[in-house]
């Protein structure tokens, strides 16, 4: 039993909130227990200067905590007037996350941003800002594909991320919260498909090692969970959720 | 009339939403019609170099938006690595105002850190930022007097803003929106006490001027402001009300 | 009686020292007292990038000064990597006065470049930077002329600052110098046309207030300072000060 | 076959040079192939303000290329001002590892600086800087050894990373250089011990996804991989090699 | 005939004006012909960290031009947040210069900085700087001996500095203004004692070279500068500047 | 005797090991003594904005230091966000050297970077830099030759630099290693021409003076060195050191 009498394989309450701030043209609050971040997907109609003249677009992703978000302050990033190390890794991810399931052929020379800000947060910061900034893209894609910006949703799958772990006591565990990730001895964060593939993992024994075994384990779980996931995903969509997916089996059924 | 059917002496609805944030000492959503707020007051256990060892504590105040907030997406401060000076102007201002109400005396060598966060804007970002900083402040002192770390509330007396304007009709406005502000000839923030003095006035015509007959529109168009603002904070803060102030009263009866 | 034997309502000595630097284009040394700011104006021909295309200019103002300037040495801001929150807030103030007395439309794509530099400081360093900001910037204009690159004197009006305040005794002061404006509770600066209209207001109480009689007694003062350094103004602009608002009455005129 | 003639399970050669640079506690050149990393680590009798007063030590590194290391030159970091992110990945990457084959409670309140000076880059030169690390580190360590500073050594497994993928053909790859690296749909950095459990795991498909068969191919490769940097690590450290782990036996021994 | 009607050896008319600022311990403005530059001298009780503990003191310089010191407005070095090359050159070089003539010893752990800010420029801003620095110094050090902080005069010697040059003719010329300099092709700048010895010598040949006789010429011209400059140094410091000196005297009469 | 056995006139090893790295045009470590430093020379097909549109060519140089290639670790100048002042020194005293052997007309619109790292310090390190890198520059513009990208070896003149100095004994010493840096009085460095003009001279006495014929000896030393670079050069560029100065030739012979 975990502090929060949840089941090893169990998640936390996952709620999506769409449509959470007016201005975006994607928006979702999106809750993992306590974890909350807002997620909104804005389009800018060009692209970096590494990408022009392509004919395609680029998909990127800024994360950033409110300073107490945690149980401690934090001094914010722009007083520093740098960004960290753990912040720049998460936006990347986001990032990188996002764009394996997005045909960026088919936006444009336009940047889709990705702002994930945590207001309150309890573990799982960056699995939920993956999850949330899903749907605000999908959103966001909606509106350029109702104003025929766009012909079609450009999103090839689905996609969301949970996190797994190993606690102190050998337990193999889905979606830590900040209490068992502190005392975690391996942290893994999984990104995967609706198709069931994975699109990055991310496993770290700090002072702390794990077998292939354990491995296996922690996938199993990370699989579970990101069922759950995506259905919350679709309920949230609706009718929506049928279109991700299209651009892809397009693809696969021309001669 | 105006755009959104006002009087040109009435507030947009205000809401006030307590304890929105778990981790923070005092927390609170604000809400002046499309501009939404997160006020957190956190305090911490000591102060600023240049204040130590005076036995008295500091309140110090950090405004930011979500680079969403707005109509356009904006850059973020952390990317940039310096922060604007309109967010500079706007954090020294709360903070200055917030410390014209608090005896800084009763609260030992302690930092109250006031986050102001703006997740969605529609003008009026400041004068919110204060007026829900003022309920932020006042819960936090109430964890410090309940855990008996500080004996009396050190709140002297009721704290809000308002803004206040000359539209290019001529006709003098109580809390401008944000196209209202774009359009407007004069812009003025005003602080007041609970009491109806002033903490602080800025008055600034971009590209226009003010006499003194419209000065004192403005500033009674103010007062009419306050009086609500003051009214929906004691609604929410509830028996700490009547906590306010009496710092300041036991200060005047000392023969 | 103040400390240097002024009257309440009586300014230090101000002095324009006209040409002060041989390079830019308008440049004068002005003293209040002890404060000294050498204001430059230079004009670039070109606008930032958000003003372009509009065929209308633009001006923006720097503050600094001296490591030296004032009793303690301060860290130079090139030093520190960056520019202060008071340094921000007095620079976006000089560049909002100047803009509202100039009509932008008749210079072009140019911009004014406003540097003011205090040497020794007294206090009142951003009242004496607009006050001799707007001679420097009427000089440079008079450059323009001359050389036949602008056809009329852009300037619509006078303009000048200063500050008013109110001692710890409850006197209201005009142009306080760094003594009493240490001392004082209430902290004011006004921005006036030679017109008698307001351009910005600026009062502040830091940890006091100040009511609506008290505004009023400020600003009757800061009336009178405002004429004498018109009056000022005019002796050292002469027959260029007959140029300064044709603009504005000949806008008027027109049917 | 590859580009190189290699097998798809082959490493390029693998070459380490102890002793590289005179100043250092510990220093080597490592190649894996045409990358050349200089990997140095330096001991400090002091550990950063956060671990103070726990009698224990830290591990920290810091990687950098010289901006020729690459086909086009890059911009320094130090001209930039700012670490980009993929760094500050690498360098978090660099010292988690390190820490988790060091008994950090050995070593007393020192830190150990491990910098990564890639001279040329040809692919792997994150894999490459933590299995030379690894050898630096152990050479340092020796240093305090010798000189009765510390009394065992303190390292308590071997560690060596390497790089597998997955190449626009499908076929899974052993050690990428840099053309395969641009040409892979997934990219994956394992970490491991000499007792063939994972420290780290980052597997990426850049616009591309993976299966959990193709997962466990590359886990394979990795291991094929592992235990000849292994065997080159121990070839350099001869005698040194054989107190690795000794801390680790101890600590099982104790009953 | 220089265009400036001066002889190849002689120097622009030189001027030092005592007590320029009120508040710095020592303060001169000081004229080449057109360049101007205020040099300040202000005593700081304590010296920096790497000096601590030694019971000596520290001499370090800061170097900065107004933005329109020049023909062209160069940009604040505060706006772009870093010190170009030229000004850390500028600074690093009258630090060296003016500790060379001062016993460290002598003057406890204090550190004098000395900031030259330049006002207008036309042409060697660092010799100028240098020449003036150090009787702005010297003035810093007769507050500390009237305050009887100090016992004597901890200056060993006189210091002045002056450029010399070869023009594109060949000549060589002896204080170049900004004309001569932009033009020459071989740039030097010599500091030098009241004695007659060289501290600093840099010369520069850019795009071209220069023979050992040249350099001999140059030199020459340096020392009949040097010793004008020494004058006017002395008539300035009046009785002060029969105390320079008197340190290293009394050093050499110790027996 | 000097602590390695040098006499006061005697180099220490000196050897050019060309194309030690692979992507670069131009690449060599350079030896003096312990002294190790990588120059790498890079063209890119283009200049900075500055010398946009002129037909000619721009040589800069960049500066850096491994963090332990000194005794003492020291900090990375990414990590501290800035460049040291003597960091820009040197890099500008290298460009500025290089580009005055080289005739930029003849390269077109072309930058060289030269990148001049210290993998390992012992004093010397920007008289070996600039040594190193003129063979660097050297082969570079080979690299265009044989392209075809240019007609004619643009380096007009051979080009290396030497420190000397003068012991705390009063001893002239050249090429002064680490040690003898430190506890020299005097110290300087020369660069030269092969034709043995001068292009630099940097000569500073800290806390130290020194006489026209104290600098004379050291001159007369420096020459001894230079001769002996410039042959180390000329046996590592072989047949390529007969086209240096064919450039300045053709430019004298044409009537």
């Amino acid at each position: 039993m975990r502090h929060d009498q949840r089941q090893h394989n169990e998640l936390r309450p996952v709620t999506i909130t769409p449509d959470f701030v007016k201005h975006p043209e994607g928006s979702v609050l999106i809750e993992f227990g306590d974890t909350k971040v807002i997620c909104n997907a804005s389009i800018e109609d060009r692209v970096p200067p590494f990408m022009r003249g392509q004919g395609k677009g680029w998909i990127t992703a800024e994360y950033a905590m409110l300073p107490r978000a945690t149980e401690q302050r934090n001094i914010r990033e722009s007083s520093k007037g740098k960004v960290s190390g753990r912040t720049m890794e998460i936006q990347r991810l986001i990032g990188r996350a996002l764009r394996s399931v997005v045909d960026l052929n088919q936006i444009g020379e336009r940047t889709v941003w990705v702002d994930c800000d945590v207001i309150q947060a309890d573990g799982g910061t960056r699995t939920a800002s993956i999850t949330g900034a899903f749907v605000a893209v999908v959103l966001a894609f909606d509106k350029l594909l109702q104003a025929k910006t766009i012909k079609k949703m450009p999103v090839t799958d689905f996609l969301a991320a949970i996190s797994v772990g190993i606690a102190s006591n050998g337990t193999e565990l889905l979606d830590l919260n900040y209490q068992e990730d502190s005392e975690a001895s391996v942290d893994m964060n999984v990104v995967m498909t609706g198709a069931g593939e994975f699109i990055e993992i991310q496993g770290t024994g700090e002072e702390a090692t794990f077998t292939i075994n354990q491995l296996q384990t922690m996938l199993d779980l990370a699989d579970v969970g990101m069922r759950q996931l995506n259905a919350t995903q679709k309920s949230i969509l609706g009718k929506l959720a049928d279109q991700v997916g299209e651009t892809k089996k397009a693809k696969e059924d021309t001669p």
